[in-house]
Formats: C-alpha cells, sequence, structure tokens
C-alpha cells in the first residue's frame, strides 16, 4: 500500500554511518586505506547523511585515510564526512585536519560521563568532566560549525549530571548531541525513558539534533535504537551489517527497513536508498570479513527463503501471507548475470563504472585480463563475482610477499603436500615446500617456512560468492600475531580454486601484520600501520 | 553485585525451546533422527522446561524422531515434550502418537487469525474459525492435560477477534496461550500493547499461562518477546542461536541472559543452566549448517572479544568498564583440551560419556580409532573437536553412497584435478576423475559423474573448529535438486583436509536428497523422508 499520496509530511531521521570507525573496531575487521575509501563511496550511493571515516589520531594512516574519503566522497552533494576525537586538543587537531577537506565537515569528539568510567578509567571529578566538555567542545566549534559531543558510556551515567554535561556541551557548540549506551546494557524501556528526559529536560534542547547509538550485547540494538527516536532523536548511529565492537552496532539496514516498513505506524522517513543495502551489506562483509548468519534480518541468506510447506503454500495463494517486504526493496534478485566470455573490453568498463569502481587504465587492463580468466572456468559472471575480483586485486594491504606458484596434492592416500613460491621484498624468490594436516596447512605451513612470522591462525572461514558447483570461494582469515598482543589481522582472498584463495587470504593477514609490525619489513606508504589508540563512543 | 539475598521471590519465566520444530524449517537445516536426539539431550542438559520435537503429522519419519525423544527425553525429571499439529484430526491423532511416551507430554494445535491468512490461505470465515478452534481443543483434550494453542499470525489479526478465539480456547481446555508475530511485524511497543490487552481482557486469563514467540524480520525478536514478559508472558519460544524461517526465531540465548543479567530490572528467573549455552549453541550450528556470525550476541566469536585500544585500556583498570557478563556464565573459555595422543580408551569413554555420547561400543571403538587419527595430525583436541568426529561419523544421513578414496591435485601450474573412489549400493564401486575450476569443484564433479543426480549448490562453507594452523576444516554445503521443487538438503563434513571435509559434506547433501527423493535407491531405515507439509506458528 502506497500511502505518500495520503500521508502527512514526515520527519527524516538521518542515518550516521559508523561502519569504518565503530565497524572497522571489531576484531579482525581492519580494512586498508583503498578498502575504506570504496565503502565510503558505497555509504554515499546508499545515501547515508554522515560518514564517520575513522578515529584519526589513532595513526597518520588513519589520519590519512579520513583526509581521503573528505576530498573524494564529501562533495558539496555528498555525506557530512565526521572524524572522532577524544576531548584533547591533539585528536581535535588532528580529526579537523583529516575531515576539513569535505565540503560538509563535522568534528565528533567524546568523553565518558559514568562514574566507573570516570573513576576507574579516567581518574576525573564530575567538575573535571563538565569542565573539559565545555573546554574542549568551544576548542572544536573554532575550527567547525557542525560539532557533534557524545557522553561515553551515558547509559551507565546518572541522568541528572548527564543533562549537566549535555546542558555545556550546547553552550559551547556543540550542535548534535549522541547518547551512547557504549556497553549494550539498557533495554527498549529503559534507553527510551533516558532518550526522553534528555530531550526534555536538558537547557538548550530545542538547538541540538539527538542522536542515538546503541550496541547488541543482550540482543537490543536495533530495538533500543528505535525507541531513541520514538522519544526524540533524529540521528541514529549504525553500521552495515551490524558489526562492531563485541556484539556490534545497531544495523543500519534493521533500522532502515523498520522505519520504511513501518512508515504508516512511526510516520519518519530516511534519505537512504534502500536498493543499494544487498551492496552495501556484500561490501562490508567481504572487505571486513565478518561473515553474516544466514539469519540475520534483512541481509541474511535465508532473510526471504521460506521452506515450510505451509509457507509456500501461502505464498502462492498470496504474497503478503508471509512476506512483510519484497527481495526487491533492498536490491536483492535484481538482474546479476552481466558478463559472459564473449564480453569486450568496453562492455567490461561500462559495467564497472556502473558498479561506481574507478579504476586507471592500468588497472581497468588488469581486472578485465581477471575477468577474461574467470570467464574460461565460470558459465556466468556476476557483479558480485566483479565485486569479489576488484577486492581481492586493488584492495588488499601493501604486498611485502607476493605469491607466484602454488602447486598441492591431497586425497586419501598421501600426506597433504604443498609446494609454494613467493616474491620477496627486493623481488628476491623463494620455494618452499611442506606436509601439514590438510592441503591448506600444508600450504600455510609452506608460507610460514618462507616468511617466519610466528602467528596463530584464529579463524578461517571459506564461502562460495555465488550459486553453482563452479562458483568463486571467498577465504577469510584471521591471525594473531605471538607477541603478546592481542591485535588481529585479517585477510581476504578470492579465487575459483579454494587453496588458492585460502593462500592469498593468508598471505594478506601475513602481509597487513609485518606492515603493521614494521620491524625489518619497514612500512610502506600509508595502507595500514600502528594503531596505537583507539576508541568507541 | 549478587543481589539474590535480598530480592523477593520471584517469578519463572518457561523457555520453550522450538529448534527441533521451526528452526529445522530454516532453509537448508534439516536435521537427522540422530542429530535431534543430540539436541534435545543437550536441551535438556541446557534447563529447557519445553521442546517442541517437531511437527509430527509431516512426515512418518517426523513422527518417530518425534517419539524417540519423548522416549529418551522425556524423562519425570525431564522436559515436556510437545509437537506441533494445525486443528485436524489427523495432525493431532498423529501428535499425541508421538508425544506419549513423554512423562510429561503436551499437544500443540494452532490455527491461523488474521484476515489475509483466513481470506486467502485458509478460506474459512471468522465462524469457522472460532468452531474449529473450539472443537479441536477439545479433541486434544481427550488425550492430553497439557494443551497449547496458537492463532497464527496473530500479529496481523484483529485484537477483539483474537479474544473471542482465545477465550474459546480457554473453555475447550487449553492450558497455555502463545501469541504468534508469525511475519515479524510488529515493534516491541505494539506487542506489548496487544499481549497485554489480551491477558487483561480475555476471559478466563487466570486459568492459563501466556506466552510469546516473536520473529526477527525487522530485529525486533528478543525486544518483542521481553516486552510481552513485560506484559505478563510467562513462556517464552525461541530458538538456540536465533535460527528458524526466514529471519529466524526469538534467540533463547539473548532472552535468557537478558533475564540473568538484568535480573535486578526485570525479577525474572528461567530454569536454564547459562554454561550449556556455548555447547548448545555451537551443537546447534554444526549439525543444521546454519554458522553464527562473529558479532552474534552471547555467541558470537567477537562478543566477549575487545578490540580498541581505550577498551582494553579500560578492561585492564576494571572489567566492568566495557563488560556486563563474564564469558565464564555462559560455558566459554572454560578448559576446552582434554586429550592427546597418549590417551587411552578408558580416557576417551568417560571424556565421550562427561560430553553425554551414549554410544554403543562399537560406535564407541569407531570414534577412538578416528580420535588416535586426529591426535596423531593435531597436537590437542578439544571438546569441539569430538563433538565434530562424532557429528561426522554418527549422525549423518544414511550412506547410499560412501567415499573411499579421494586423491587431489591443484595449483597454479595446472588444472585443478580430483579422482574419487565411492562404494554405492549392494558394494559396488565406482571410479571416476574430472578436472574443475578448482579442487572442490573437480571433486565435486567426479562424484556427480558417478551419481548422476542433478543439484544446484547454493551455499558452501567451511569453518575451522578450532584455533591453530592444525585444525579441523567443518565444511557445510546446501544443494537443491533440479526437479523444480524449492527443497533444500545439507550436508556437513569434518576433517583436517578441507577437501576432505568438502567432498564428506557433499556427499551428505547428495545422500540426503536421494533418500528423500526415493527412486531408485529407494528409502532407507527412518533417518529421513518427504516432508509433505510443515508448518509455522
Amino acid at each position: 500500500m502506497d500511502t505518500k499520496a495520503v500521508e502527512p509530511a514526515v520527519d527524516v531521521v538521518r542515518i550516521f554511518d559508523t561502519t569504518l570507525r565503530d565497524g572497522e573496531q571489531s576484531p579482525g575487521a581492519s580494512l586498508t586505506s583503498a578498502e575504506k575509501l570504496e565503502i565510503a563511496r558505497q555509504l554515499s550511493r546508499l545515501g547515508v547523511d554522515i560518514i564517520e571515516a575513522g578515529f584519526p589520531a589513532a595513526s597518520p594512516d588513519d589520519l590519512l585515510a579520513v583526509q581521503r574519503i573528505a576530498q573524494e566522497v564529501g562533495t558539496p552533494d555528498g555525506p557530512i564526512i565526521t572524524g572522532l576525537a577524544r576531548t584533547h586538543k591533539g585528536d581535535i587537531d588532528k580529526a579537523w585536519e583529516a575531515v576539513a577537506p569535505a565540503a560538509k565537515p563535522r568534528i565528533h569528539t567524546f568523553l565518558a560521563t559514568s562514574d566507573i568510567h570516570m573513576e576507574r578509567k579516567l581518574r576525573m571529578s564530575r567538575e573535571e568532566v563538565v569542565a573539559r566538555t565545555r573546554e574542549m567542545v568551544a576548542y572544536a566549534k573554532a575550527y567547525c560549525d557542525d560539532i557533534e559531543f557524545s557522553p561515553e558510556d551515558a547509559g551507565r551515567s546518572d541522568p541528572d549530571f548527564l543533562i549537566e554535561v549535555l546542558a555545556v556541551a550546547i553552550e559551547a557548540g556543540a550542535t548534535t548531541l549522541n547518547i551512547p549506551d557504549t556497553v549494550g546494557y539498557l533495554t527498549p524501556d529503559e534507553y527510551y525513558d533516558l532518550m526522553h528526559k534528555l530531550i526534555t529536560e536538558t537547557p538548550g534542547t530545542e538547538q541540538v539534533i539527538w542522536s542515538v547509538h546503541c550496541h547488541d550485547d543482550l540482543g537490543f540494538a536495533t530495538a533500543n535504537a528505535i525507541a531513541g527516536v520514538k522519544a526524540g532523536a533524529r540521528q541514529v548511529e549504525c553500521t552495515v551489517n551490524g558489526i562492531g565492537e563485541r556484539a556490534g552496532n545497531t544495523s543500519l539496514e534493521e533500522v532502515v527497513m523498520t522505519l520504511h516498513t513501518r512508515r504508516p505506524y512511526y510516520h519518519l522517513a530516511t534519505n537512504i536508498d534502500t536498493t543499494q543495502i544487498t551492496r552495501a551489506s556484500r561490501m562490508v562483509s567481504n572487505y571486513t570479513g565478518m561473515i553474516i548468519q544466514p539469519n540475520k534480518a534483512i541481509v541474511g541468506s535465508n532473510a526471504f527463503a521460506h521452506e515450510a510447506g505451509i509457507h509456500q503454500d501461502g505464498l502462492l495463494k498470496d504474497k503478503r501471507t508471509y512476506e512483510i517486504m519484497t527481495p526487491e526493496t533492498i536490491g536483492l534478485n535484481q538482474s546479476r548475470l552481466v558478463l559472459g566470455k564473449h564480453s569486450g573490453r568496453h562492455a567490461f568498463r561500462v559495467r564497472m563504472e556502473e558498479l561506481g569502481f574507478e579504476l586507471s587504465d592500468d588497472d581497468l587492463q588488469t581486472a578485465f585480463e581477471r575477468f577474461k580468466e574467470l570467464a574460461d572456468k565460470k558459465k556466468t559472471v556476476t557483479d558480485a563475482d566483479l565485486e569479489a575480483l576488484v577486492a581481492d586485486e586493488f584492495y588488499g594491504p601493501h604486498e611485502i610477499f607476493g605469491l607466484m606458484d602454488l602447486q598441492v596434492a591431497c586425497g586419501t592416500t598421501g600426506m597433504p603436500t604443498a609446494t609454494v613460491r613467493l616474491r620477496g621484498p627486493d623481488d628476491e624468490e623463494f620455494v618452499q615446500a611442506a606436509i601439514g594436516t590438510g592441503p591448506v596447512d600444508a600450504c600455510f605451513q609452506a608460507i610460514d617456512k618462507i616468511i617466519q612470522a610466528p602467528n596463530t591462525l584464529i579463524e578461517y572461514s571459506v564461502h562460495s560468492i555465488t550459486e553453482g558447483i563452479d562458483a568463486m570461494g571467498e577465504v577469510t582469515v584471521r591471525i594473531t600475531s605471538e607477541n603478546g598482543s592481542s591485535r588481529t589481522f585479517g585477510g581476504y582472498g578470492a579465487d575459483t580454486d579454494i587453496i588458492m584463495a585460502s593462500a592469498k587470504a593468508y598471505l594478506a593477514a601475513v602481509n597487513r601484520m609485518l606492515t603493521v609490525k614494521g620491524g625489518k619489513y619497514g612500512k610502506p606508504e600509508g595502507e595500514t600501520s600502528t594503531i596505537t589508540v583507539a576508541a568507541t563512543a
């Protein structure tokens, strides 16, 4: 039922996407600058209002990544670009340096207000927190009109103290006030009550946009965000696929589709082009290696599947018996068949442009060659295949060691054996063979013999990108270095041969680890680097 | 803070687990009878109050599976065992036949009450629905005291008509009334209002337990269930990992941990032993092939992981800064190292018994031999490895074709090639070689050359069971037969060699398809069978 004709004017809820900041803080989800830029471009196509592109003070490379997104995606008709900063002058300076190139820059600064955080982590008194808030919001305001302030762990803060801090933030120039339930502790009723109290009682409330930021530790991230919107919030902080620290953040797609599907109930709109949801979801999952379970709302592979006989029977009689939204709304089941082995360079270039990939002539030629190889093996090449191919070829980490040759033998009869040839720094070549418990183990052991960078494999997963027995496989691995740090590194590889894809993914993770650790392989040009500090709100 | 000492007596919320009924309706999640029984045993260890073990009228094998669970798990101090039935005499007869052996049997019958379902699917008038409800609840009551009634699609039903139907169900003898939001359409506030109205206005309400049944299409399954509990419901229908039709059901672990973590807020308890949650979650994921995303609340691999520097800093100063529950509460991080290559038969038997596996002497010997093989390859064998080994060896579908030998060669230099030897019906042996786009494709193609059962591979995924480069890989595949039906078949395989695991998983799925389709390979003894009809509530 299209109710637009009779509906009164509706308020717009701003979508603040923090996939590149809070989402990237998911263990193992680190992204390269190139991956971040591609995701930011897709977020812009999706129509998000604000992109939180990173935490510029975390490292020089984080700053550069935010800056590049500000330059290339933060156009006058594009989204607001923001970067996170603690309430420190140094953080705020760096955040401004990063977001300044955007047509619509925002600085987002935060300070914890719960007793446990103030006492145990910050070791600051309430008075000190109020004073710091006033001083640092004003400091940021001198750079930029658009200032967001978040009282970290607001969910466990004294509401009356929160009002005091927030009133000071408004006086000092904050234009958006974001209320994080940092540890995912509140229930929807509690979060509604908190937001209602803050919105109605904070002096100066009419001058600001109120924002929600929820975590899913108890499964309430979406319900809490919507409860906050019901209380009057008009910005929702969220991530694609709900990734983020621990159980993650509010899912962008769940909030957007709730407001979309239940528009006659909420009378609220977003600026999101829902048909871009599926592509954004797939891209974020591929680049971060954070898989999506089949029963994930909206974007899971079963979300629109019906198995039970009675359901199928009902659907045949009337789709509305069991379907409250259509797959087409989120861009699923659109014609995905694009190219075959007879497609030429021009058709390929056009399709890549339609998909939004901006490749140089050289890169386009490389991509075209890989496409032809793939089309020789696989009957039909879909958009998903092309996205995987581009991700595998162009957006991986800086390659310190590259895969030249791989040869594997395995089965029930012998010991699984792999022979690997790598090209290392200064184009030196290395060959090693190893046996393992399986072909992937053998292959990783051969790589380890060459690179000798001790690590522990903590996750290994493979997915087929498309249906069909000849599908490309995507492998994601996560490793931790064995130097006692708990930092994890992800790698991604795509190939029709999953052993090949595994070798690529493992090499990508090891390269990322070597890059971050520096040491004898040095630090390459601005792809990733040591994150000395990171934060959440 | 332990508040038990000062807390007043609390109400208990009954946990009604429908993993084996609504959960098994997830596309591709079909379970064998042996797998269902093992899951039922774990649900009993977990302490659920009611197990909905299946839909007995769906097929003779479904009936047998429910009956076996009723016999073996439905002990006097075990859970209530129930089976679903449409409001048809035939369905109710079969449900009773299935649950009667349980010490505490229940019949659960349902009939849709929304206008769209009554008009478009049932083609029944309101009067006919009321009459059918009265007649069939009374018919079930003649068998059994414990009767649950569900008005399907209650979330979209006229509340006043619902009250009429529910009052009649109470008069006819229903003892539990379950209110399903079948299509996952309602928001928490709407669901609260609906439950509140039904609980306060339905004549006879004081004689029944009210129950909630929610779906996650918009991401509200947990919030809606808790909203219903707040309105007075004292039974929650849910599934482990939230699996189920489309985006799935309310997650058992989210509801249980919400009531546990926020007990001072809700003043409600469950009978669940939370330390069994991790094992239940892993077992259901392994057997159904429904993977769990890292950012899944409570049971995701990241749920207790902290990446950001500030978080880690805070946690070191005081865990409570970012942690609202401990991993130990859900049975995570318990000592999982059990056995090594020097462990003897006795230690192995004891550990298997501790894990709750009831194996015959022959099966125990087989399992012990596989354990020794594994211990030769892998330094440490964990509980998770043992569970995977048992699942792979004993709970797969009836084996029409079995894997004898496999030999694979692949890499950058040649064409991926696989040679497969299978043992078919009547012990006949078949050998075929095939090339493919990768080793898995080559292997599946060789199997296809032998079996010639056309199908499409719709999902392929691999996970490592445990950390470490020598880990076992678990492969799950889902296929659809090419006869135009949309039925999917899942297969599972575990091995340290992922090509071997892939071959086993694919063979398991093909065997399941052949078993269900019957045809020239006939139908084996009661493992799986054609599901002619299935249902949801």
